[in-house]
């Protein structure tokens, strides 16, 4: 049995391609499992934004670096083929940091294991109740906490995360405005995700938009993306706003730091919050947050869009889609195909 | 009897001159009083940096603007000369926004006006328990939200609000960083006000300092500076860390908006949490601030310097002062002088 692996062949400039990757297959990992440790089997791999960013190897201690020549780190799903941990005995079904490559041994006394309840697919695990729907309700309630008749405007809006956190700003009764690209994913915000009002940002002025929109200003605006949408809202922030600091994905494939907004005297005279936030911060309240959606979903009252992939050789090639916009909701790669 | 105003003569580019004002002297108000208003004597006014912003003009609703011809806006205190507002009878001491000439028809029932207790002299409402040590205290107690055994860093630590903000980080027991300019600032910093460490950013690379300074990060950042210096405490956060946006004093002789920090990543990396504030929306706490204030001036924990100016003309080259930091504490102005 051999175990493909995608390594990254070197740091990416500016947008990744292919060749920042490499296939190097190499044998199943035979070291007796220490306690603690399980062999984990990765079947179902997350396109997550911010792993490009792990990409970088900016010298930051508060981010994750992949090391050159290393499998490429990915949120994942996949089975226990051998365990020393009696929380995850062989055949178990979990969600952990894995990677792109087949097998891999994982500690799970360092490293976050959960399981996957049964009659939970792996779609599901790392689709509707996976790392994207978690961030946006944290981030949305957590961090943004919108009151009744609010106006939420998020970016990134037909994403994966942006998707769930528009949608839950409806729910919890919030006016609520979506920024996406094109009129394909606009028209799923308003039909389906049932939004307020979207902006499409490839062919509309969307500080002019958010002005029209947003005639006393935006009370929470989840970004998803940065740059010159940051801008946009910032400069339409209502009085006492709260800018929840998600995601910066226009920037993530820039060699330069990106500016951050200008005119913070805006935000001071604004009294506007902005705040960054991690989804592991909210650990405890995971199950809680897994119930609510399970909640909106079986109710109609909010959906979730999977684009999902297959083909472990296509790894590199899915993963770019998200910078480009050329996925449709959570984009996962299925990698069992050819085992 | 005459009126003596300094009007906005034009919007300041850049630096601040005095052929930005014109001395223009009129009568006294004659219009008889309207209910709930008051006639005022400026006695003694806040050279404030936040009134350059309102000079410059920007359109921008949560800003206060200032117009070409009008009287120099600027906290106040003085006398009342002739009221019709109970409250405020002739005679009593009061605090307001008052503004660059000796007289004004104050609306006490639209604009906060408050009574100086008896005993309290115009340099101490104004200095001691005034619109700057306010804001520090609720910047940091409320918007920064130090534990004791934090660390915390103020930017601009020598001036009025920054060193109170300082000294009571230091109260609540937590390790304090002032950045200041020059070694008499530092010097005092450190012997009067007890400050753990001081940068000097005339002669020291802050983030150098920073880093060595904070090997655990920075908790708590008061900023009242932005531009690099604000830069330099962004990359120099902790996870969860909490940036007290105050001032911006670095760039507010800027003509184009000054770039915000960049790397925004690491704000949402961090879970840091940037927020801006006005100390009118903490008018609830105020009598709870000066409580405190006081407490901490009379059993000897805080100081507070204030450099006290006299004569109207006078007015805009001590303004001026304010953006060289060759004022030393609280910059008040007299005008009582010549009338």
């Amino acid at each position: 049995m051999r175990n493909r692996q995608w390594i990254l062949k070197r740091r990416p400039k500016g947008r990744i391609s292919q060749s920042d990757f490499e296939r190097r297959d190499v044998a199943l990992p035979q070291t007796p499992l220490k306690p603690g440790e399980i062999l984990f089997r990765n079947r179902m791999l997350l396109c997550a934004p911010t792993m490009r960013n792990w990409m970088s190897g900016q010298t930051n201690s508060l981010f994750r670096t992949i090391e050159i020549g290393a499998p490429v780190a990915a949120p994942a799903a996949g089975e226990v083929i051998a365990s020393a941990d009696e929380r995850f005995p062989v055949g178990a079904r979990v969600t952990t940091l894995g990677s792109w490559r087949d097998y891999e041994i994982i500690d799970a006394a360092a490293q976050s294991v959960g399981t996957i309840p049964d009659r939970v697919s792996f779609v599901d695990a790392m689709g509707k109740f996976g790392l994207n729907p978690q961030t946006a309700y944290f981030g949305l309630l957590r961090v943004g906490r919108p009151a009744a008749g609010e106006t939420v405007v998020v970016s990134g809006a037909a994403g994966s995360t942006g998707s769930t956190a528009a949608q839950i700003a409806r729910i919890v009764r919030c006016r609520v405005i979506g920024i996406a690209g094109g009129k394909e994913k606009c028209q799923w915000l308003l039909d389906t995700c049932k939004l307020d009002a979207v902006i499409d940002y490839k062919h509309e002025n969307v500080e002019a938009r958010l002005r029209e929109l947003c005639p006393n200003g935006i009370d929470v605006f989840y970004d998803n993306v940065g740059g010159d949408i940051l801008q946009a809202a910032v400069n339409n922030m209502a009085r006492r706003g709260r800018i929840v600091l998600c995601g910066q994905i226009a920037s993530y494939n820039d060699d330069d730091l990106p500016e951050g907004p200008r005119n913070m005297m805006r935000v001071i005279y604004g009294a506007v919050r902005m705040e960054g936030f991690l989804v592991s911060d909210f650990a405890q309240e995971v199950d809680q947050a897994i119930a609510d959606l399970k909640q909106w979903y079986e109710s109609g009252e909010m959906v979730h869009r999977v684009d999902l992939r297959h083909s472990f050789d296509n790894l590199p090639d899915a993963y770019a889609d998200i910078f480009t916009g050329a996925n449709n909701g959570t984009l996962l790669v299925e990698i069992g195909d050819s085992q």
